[in-house]
């Protein structure tokens, strides 16, 4: 049994299984969602089940939360039963929700006056990556009280970045959407090129592939766009939300984007179509929807 | 000694080296090139020197062309002198530029003409690539025709994909390049929004980068962009004619390229400034001048 009381708030396609995976490292865990039939097979597995954050507060030194959205994050911690009316001095609360760096450090400054820190901690490598405890985590707070929590967060991925104060997670998380949206922007026109033009896009794919023209989305994504597949690893709603988050904390931080702008728009068109819920690969059949009115 | 005779015209940065493979692999080999001193050392090495494209054509069974752009192609193959007024029946000219689809199609029907063929093999992999023969090459042409080259094309390359017809080597080159210069724009927003934000970039880089964000631009430009080096793997100027031929052969193929067009946008703001000999990766600087008249 490990010495930490854990808690976990927010049991959704990534939270069950990154909970599991505490639940299984040996950690006591208590958990909280608000549906709360979702607890139900943690609870067969160990785990106590709460009321509401604050309950979760109460008992656990280390407070994970991933939930949706910024609202959400702030709801969570310093709504009414959030955490902030449970928690314990020198608590820390880890939240691996992809949101706002600004409320991140608004949320620490909170925590703080009650003698606890705030980690922000987001993901990348999707349920994929949460059920094989292979994600990647990127985190931004105190040094030492990152340190103090690395070992909960080597039980839910690969590789842990540390890479700054508090909000530094979020901020590289979303340089993480921005580079990840552009390289899937650059594989929908190589596509739409080679399809207009009659290549097979499969040759080009492989012909390309290895050399500086290479990406995890080219590899990955581009064979699915090819055989028409676009059901959702990330969906574009998920990345919409992400990349209004990108433009907040540009226009925050005086940069100018202007092909994370675009690439935006593009994925506003997807939704606009009805096709939110579908993988962030229909990109490319957007972009080959641009040339074809005269079809 | 190979049993065909191979001719080599343009003997720059990239064709110097290629054509010093062709000959160490022991192929008899006839060059030519405009500034003549380029030809002394590979003369001194065996190799013989012509005084024009016609006659290294009528030395040869296969002619290799690597110069810088369509019209310059066009004036070595079709102009006076040129490679058809003296090619014999059943030749090949292998044309490794990186120019227009439709003018090798125009070149390969004047080769055919003279019972001759074309084969379009444009390369990736740069000046290091073709010095360490490990170039990927991209070529269109009959396939009967390209596989009797493909010996050839091996001393120069490690990666070598036969794309379809003639003009198709040029498209998945300019499928690349699509590929390559979004990347790259990806890699500038992302330092840009890290830059501006103030996260250490050098911790952002090592955080995304072996996951869904990677790319070889990003692992290999992204450091030297937080370096502030500047140098040339690949030239602006030389980018630029690619995506010019881009969005030439995209309007012809009624594909319609946004996120291309913004790329080379900014890239001609690139030139505007003086930067056009730079590398590539000063893109991220122009991309960080947007938002930086308040500084």
């Amino acid at each position: 049994m490990q010495d930490l009381h854990v808690g976990f708030i927010g049991l959704g396609i990534m939270g069950r299984p990154m909970a599991g995976h505490i639940l299984r490292a040996g950690y006591p865990l208590t958990v909280y969602n608000r549906t709360r039939s979702k607890t139900e097979e943690l609870a067969s597995q160990g785990a106590q089940v709460a009321e509401s954050p604050a309950e979760v507060a109460a008992e656990s030194e280390v407070i994970i939360t991933i939930v949706s959205d910024s609202p959400d994050v702030e709801e969570v911690v310093a709504g009414p039963k959030g955490i902030l009316e449970g928690i314990k001095p020198h608590s820390v609360v880890i939240d691996m929700s992809t949101i706002s760096p600004e409320v991140e450090r608004n949320l620490d400054e909170k925590l703080r006056a009650k003698d606890c820190n705030l980690i922000d901690a987001p993901v990348s490598g999707g349920d994929v990556g949460a059920q094989k405890a292979t994600l990647a985590i990127m985190a931004g707070g105190d040094q030492k009280v990152f340190e103090r929590v690395r070992p909960i967060l080597e039980v839910m991925g690969k590789s842990i970045t540390y890479c700054g104060e508090v909000g530094c997670g979020q901020l590289t998380k979303l340089c993480n959407q921005i580079l990840v949206s552009l390289n899937l922007l650059g594989v929908g026109e190589a596509l739409t090129f080679a399809r207009k033009n009659g290549l097979d896009p499969h040759v080009m794919i492989e012909a390309v592939k290895g050399g500086a023209a290479g990406s995890w989305q080219l590899s990955n994504l581009g064979p699915k766009i090819v055989e028409r597949d676009f059901a959702p690893g990330f969906m574009v709603d998920l990345m919409q939300k992400d990349l209004r988050l990108v433009l907040e904390a540009a226009a925050a931080g005086k940069a100018s984007l202007p092909a994370t702008s675009l690439v935006r728009q593009l994925f506003c068109s997807a939704q606009a179509h009805g096709e939110g819920r579908q993988g962030t690969q229909i990109l490319a059949k957007i972009i080959e929807s641009l040339a074809s009115l005269d079809q």
